[in-house]
């Protein structure tokens, strides 16, 4: 498989079209689509004839959010949170305007620029839910939140944290909700079938609602 | 929150932007732009002023692939396949064209209409790794992969499977090899730097990898 060319289809903000030309194994030339949050999506890197690449529209506004210049680093950072005093796992109850509806996940943000992973996950646990991180358990390398349709990456950051919840700290957009989950909480709120949650939540709650363990 | 419109951004056949302006908790108006398959999101009934919808270039090209009416049904399905005589879980090597790289990640495709979540599973199965599934192990319900940016939705289906992988019913544009992994094969997989993971494979893989379940 072959990159040929990337050509930016829109230009908004926060979020872009791109269409990308490639040769497939058999050496046919296909199209795809996808979406990406980057400026200049590291798949350009990858382009055998990058004099092709067609920025319609270039654009001054850049986000300032999104430091596309380490194609190691991700997107953004989503945090598993477990509460040491409460001994619970912390879920947070948000409203998802591409849903239309309030979804269960957890606490993410994207990386402001010049930020580790470790302090987006602070800041944004903090922003989030008022908790403040003791430590970090794991932390994901660069993973892929759905590579067919986007080249958006996270790293997953499994953290223990303190403090009580409070929505204090959350920006005016924000509506979200605190809920403290023991394993048997969590297997009843997966049992609900009126909850949506998001695909690394219901990932995790349900083998901590089996196990007990994150 | 209350959404106010949704305006359908671009034209495309596979993937289109769309913006939302919707009130948040303290009465700004905002907007907000998210990526979606499907031709009209679900979130546009919830607009409040649905006449003010103003879909740009009405395509006739419908995508038959998405069946947007059925509010509660996934647009993909990933399967977790547990191989039955190899005792091992099976990963799938990919070209994913948003990355320009290959990345490694479970058997997925998008919901032919008429299908139900489990003829997905197998046909997709079936087409990227020529296994065939034994028994659900378990399923989730319609889960959401990114929802700040797409209203993208899936069914997570564990199922056992047996069969000798073959790649020949691969499509032409697919490019996959087929891995199976025991827990020790995990654990050197996720060690290793160069290898790109999608999200739900990095985290049961590396649930698998710890405690030989998955």
């Amino acid at each position: 498989m072959q990159i040929l060319e990337v050509n930016k289809l829109t230009n908004f903000k926060h979020l872009n079209l791109f269409s990308t030309k490639y040769k497939d194994k058999i050496g046919n030339i296909k199209s795809w689509i996808f979406a990406s949050r980057l400026d200049s999506p590291n798949v350009i890197k990858k382009a055998s004839n990058s004099s092709k690449i067609d920025y319609q529209n270039e654009d001054n506004s850049k986000d300032l959010r999104i430091n596309s210049t380490d194609i190691n680093k991700p997107n953004a950072v989503v945090i598993v949170p477990f509460h040491l005093d409460y001994q619970k796992l912390v879920i947070i109850k948000e409203f998802r305007v591409p849903l239309g509806n309030y979804q269960y996940g957890f606490p993410a943000g994207l990386m402001d620029r010049g930020e580790d992973i470790e302090q987006t996950a602070a800041r944004e646990l903090k922003e989030e839910t008022g908790l403040e991180i003791v430590s970090i358990i794991k932390k994901s390398p660069t993973i892929y939140s759905s590579s067919g349709m986007t080249d958006e990456s996270i790293s997953l950051v499994y953290a223990t944290c303190k403090g009580e919840p409070s929505i204090k700290w959350n920006e005016e957009s924000e509506d979200i909700t605190v809920i403290m989950v023991s394993p048997k909480e969590g297997e009843i709120l997966l049992a609900n079938s009126e909850i949506k949650f998001d695909v690394k939540s219901w990932i995790v709650l349900s083998i901590f609602a089996q196990t007990g363990k994150i």
